[in-house]
């Protein structure tokens, strides 16, 4: 495994590496008032992809983002298919942003956070692709703790 | 049960009334070489979203009829969700677009032909909403014709 290494910095895996990029668009989406969920789509350690949660913004409810990463991947490289490439997002992917990443033929999806009640995990069939790779729990607390914040500071300001 | 009549022309049902605007979005669709499906969204016995295929025009995979008629009809509500909404589609929504339709709370899905392979239906677990009614074969055989034929077709260029 290659490890990406930055000065004195202890060295971080390039799955903690990219989910940090994700991070940095949950940041973003929190810093907009919307639910704090980042995705960064990478080909060959390059990201060609960048989305966080735009439902608030866009008025729809499907605008999320896996949605905006995978579509902007598949845009940037002009073709329909995204087989090399991996989906970083900071939340389990739901049951649509699954099936959305079936049609993509993402190569891998690294999530952060598990999402016991809306996560396409959930689902016992085989819902992504057949060739997808999964992987969850990286950087698990920091992106979990993040939405976690934001629905609570959201009930206080309601109570 | 009301019924809509025209004329001489026998009274058909509201289903079969609004299948066949979504047949017209679906000819629509052969019309610029795209995979012939079709979508309306309905509240109230009025159409409020529109939608056909776009994978091709907008090289996004993600790109299907339902997406295009849900959001169309939640941008025309100025609202997030479509519970008094029905959405009538050509051919059985895959599990992106049920799963879409969770998150919009749509509070019926019609659907012409079934889908065995790529439906929501082959998934054991409820993924629509809790609240969202299903019905499905309306014109059925004119739904599947129409993707049947445009396969043939295709096949039949490449041969």
């Amino acid at each position: 495994m290659r490890y990406y290494t930055f000065g004195d910095e202890p060295s971080i895996s390039p799955d903690e590496f990219f989910m940090e990029e994700a991070l940095r668009e949950a940041r973003q989406a929190l810093a907009e008032d919307e639910i704090p969920i980042g995705a960064v789509v990478v080909a060959k350690g390059k990201i060609i992809g960048r989305g966080h949660n735009l439902t608030e913004r866009l008025t729809d409810v499907s605008a999320h983002a896996e949605m905006q990463a995978l579509t902007a991947a598949a845009n940037y490289i002009g073709g329909k298919y995204l087989k090399d490439c991996t989906l970083y997002v900071t939340m389990e992917p739901c049951v649509m942003c699954a099936g959305a990443s079936y049609w993509f033929q993402i190569g891998r999806i690294v999530f952060g956070a598990y999402d016991t009640r809306m996560g396409f995990g959930r689902i016992n069939q085989k819902i992504t692709h057949p060739k997808t790779l999964i992987t969850g729990g990286i950087k698990e607390n920091e992106c979990a703790e993040l939405v976690r914040d934001f629905f609570k500071s959201k009930r206080m300001k309601k109570g």
